[in-house]
């Protein structure tokens, strides 16, 4: 009669990509390599590590082939990388990178103003994509369905929507498919719909989540995936990625307040709670001190007032 | 198989109360009325309107008559008042409250700091009170069992400490209790293990919650609690009362983020979005720019910057 719980989550780290492509300026590259090492210290297995788009267009991702690089001489970690096209393939290709993230938006709008692309010229690219990549021994291109949820320009997104990308994804041999809730809309029942939805007609699809904390439902909506058996999902350290319309309101769910979570309810992500705090503390000195992770301002509170009890007040 | 939703819920606002009393400096009294009239306005039934302490203790509540009898004016609110021993009930009594809420702390140490008075000490307190309230037809007096997951001092809070207050409380005719996190550390499942494990000896005892919302788990604990069977939620409008140890940490789970959530999924609260992220526009303005509610940096964010879509980045 309780909730349904896995006994183990795999936490998928894309701050290194989704969190820094928000900041509003460069990065170095030193302060990348020293979250990678601080993120890998701390347990994380799984990483999107970069962007292989056009340094034109995104150059904050100048030095992708080095922070791949580095990332895959990393023993045991999972990395993967975001490609917006078929020369994005090719870069990471030449950088040994083998996990590819291709990102669709689930409307024509939203897709047109984040690739200039409709929803049928980006399937049309995934083809292109799959007949490279997909030809490869040990490659695997995950797709990530973005606004799968609710849209900036189109609002709600019907299911059918998403359906379409996924059969055609599916369709084409990508491997695992992505949910994305871009503007933090989705709310919990939308989660299960959708979860349970795609898992009809596609039982063993390896299916994530990456979820946005824009209006507070993150972790009620990682809740409620748990429940319907999703077991993977995208967070970035210190809920890098606050959505640049808004000072101070979150982005990607905060792997700290995911991982804080999961393990308070005996779930095993073998990531270590202190050691993601501390990328926290990296992330604030050397990137942005606008870190919405709650767990991550308890503790840099705690830290700054040391020997404060936390804050008894009465109710 | 997915979630367990009810149709309605109610929603208890305490921003009056809870929230104010952590404001950390006096709030006038004509701005408490214009937040009582406009939460009113947005369609708020139930409220939590002040504190009957020694206004030596907690000037914030120097104006508890003033603001009572102002709600009470109101047709359809239920009206309700925090009262910290016996001399309080006399004062909500003669200012013609009928709901009172006594706080009693989970641990000894825990309910020293906040009322200088053991556990034990306080259901003995409690005793006197019920002798005075529950003899008056039509008197409600509900306990809030506060630190009733974790302690800043004790840690983890066993259920038996909890149950304790609860059996206690209703061998003495309290009418309903509110378990409260007050330091935010309450996992999804510790919600549904206390929920579960007080219905099991209590099927019928009215049980509310109030969550802060700290780690981020506010909703994510809503969402547990409403799978389990509660449908009544405290919440502080604007997410007011941000702990005092960490500025910008957020405090009470805000009740705009609560109805945006509830309202998403079909839920009746009878609560309208737009005019309680009206009410965080007074708070903004008259008490402070420290309001943690995501909806409501939502709302802000797009106020001030209108005309501009919601943010979109890939992924």
């Amino acid at each position: 009669m309780g909730l349904r719980l896995p006994d183990t989550v795999t936490l998928v780290e894309v701050g290194l990509r989704d969190g820094l492509q928000s900041v509003g300026h460069a990065v170095s590259t030193g302060t990348k390599l020293r979250l990678l090492q601080a993120l890998y210290a701390a347990g994380v297995r799984a990483m999107e590590v970069t962007s292989f788009v056009s340094p034109a267009a995104v150059p904050q991702f100048t030095d992708a082939e080095e922070v791949a690089r580095a990332a895959l001489a990393l023993p045991e970690l999972r990395v993967s990388a975001l490609i917006p096209n078929l020369r994005g393939w090719e870069r990471a290709r030449g950088a040994g990178v083998r996990e590819v993230t291709v990102v669709i938006g689930a409307t024509d709008p939203f897709n047109i103003a984040n690739v200039r692309m409709t929803v049928d010229q980006s399937l049309a690219q995934l083809a292109g994509i799959m007949d490279a990549a997909g030809a490869e021994p040990g490659v695997a291109v995950e797709v990530g369905i973005a606004v799968a949820f609710g849209c900036p320009y189109t609002g709600h997104v019907p299911l059918a929507a998403v359906r379409r990308i996924v059969d055609r994804s599916l369709e084409l041999g990508v491997a695992s498919v992505s949910l994305a809730d871009t503007i933090g809309v989705a709310t919990p029942l939308d989660v299960v719909r959708a979860v349970t939805g795609i898992r009809a007609a596609y039982p063993n699809l390896p299916l994530s989540l990456h979820l946005h904390d824009t209006r507070g439902m993150g972790l009620a909506n990682a809740l409620a995936a748990l429940h319907v058996g999703v077991t993977t999902f995208d967070g970035a350290v210190g809920g890098l990625g606050g959505c640049p319309f808004a000072p101070g309101a979150a982005g990607n769910v905060a792997t700290d307040d995911l991982n804080n979570m999961l393990v308070g309810m005996g779930i095993s992500t073998g990531i270590d709670q202190d050691g993601l705090l501390a990328c926290g503390g990296i992330l604030r000195d050397e990137v942005t001190a606008d870190l919405p992770s709650h767990t991550l301002r308890v503790f840099l509170g705690h830290t700054a007032r040391r020997g404060d009890p936390n804050g008894a007040s009465a109710g």
